[in-house]
């Protein structure tokens, strides 16, 4: 059983932005600025969207994953830690069901 | 410091899609089925794009809890693990930077 | 045989524009802003491709009728001409095939 | 003025997808199906969306040209023409504001 978690994925992409935009993708992609990037999680989310509604498991878990890595590379860029994220979900999730959505700014 | 991860929240997802669509806000969206839960992933990966680019940092923690949640509905629904996901996550990580994105399918 | 077209809806929603937002959706939505224009455009985007990928004929038809419309809002709250946009798709147009493509900038 | 219309480009979109994948564009973009085109034009609504929230008036104009011109690669792949979607819009602009809004399945 892995025991990868987001949490590690966060810190691969803190590493590799930090890298030569010649050696590391993820380096050219936050160099690029917080447009492109941002277009770049836009275009994998609407590949896990296909993925899900017409296409098999491979593919959903392959644009789940691209759609993981793009938005920690936002949120890098955007220098907001991880951990806030899953704070604001732990906060939310601490409440239940459909009184959390009641609760939410429409 | 939180401790909150996103497999705690996968474990959520499931405990609540069990529960009576009356009762549950996740259990109501995950019975609308497959193309609902996309559509919503959809959308909020709309608004966490458009915080990226052009709102505050309180929006886009906003955004990005709530597309992490929406994965973790779709992925629910196709019965997928997020372990799967994030064992992608690795073998990809595990490569480094341009060699890893040239490896990929385009 | 409809003779409707793209111009009339752009003058429809112009027309619209200007009511009370009380009175006409259209109105309503050109008040509430770009931010939430933008956002109405790419969820009916997203239904577009859900559609398109795993739904039948008239769920095609209407999302791509309710795509337009709201690119219609959009430009409208943008100030900009469909005009514009047609002469630009005229201007592409004039080339042809891969050689325009080559000649968009990536 | 221009009277480059929604009909013209759609005509074009037919014409060369019937043009050799290796001398067009839009036929490689239709030899290779709706998945692809239906994520080409996911990907095109998601950069309208950044134009028209954070970038001018001319990257908007493109963008909108671009989402325009997917779409109707979208309707070709699937058969429709256009007009049908044209007759839809036209019946719903038929109805008025917040009304026509009410009479949507939601």
């Amino acid at each position: 059983m892995s025991d990868f978690s987001l949490s590690d994925l966060e810190r691969i992409v803190a590493s590799r932005a930090k890298a030569s935009p010649e050696e590391s993708w993820t380096a050219k992609l936050v160099a690029s600025g917080q447009a492109k990037a941002a277009k770049k999680l836009g275009e994998e989310a609407v590949e896990t969207v296909i993925a899900a509604v017409s296409q098999g498991r491979p593919e959903l878990v392959g644009e789940s994953a691209d759609l993981l890595y793009h938005l920690m590379v936002v949120l890098n860029i955007a220098g907001i830690p991880l951990e806030d994220v899953l704070e604001e979900l732990q906060r939310r999730t601490a409440q239940s069901g459909l009184q959390e959505k009641a609760n939410r700014p429409s």
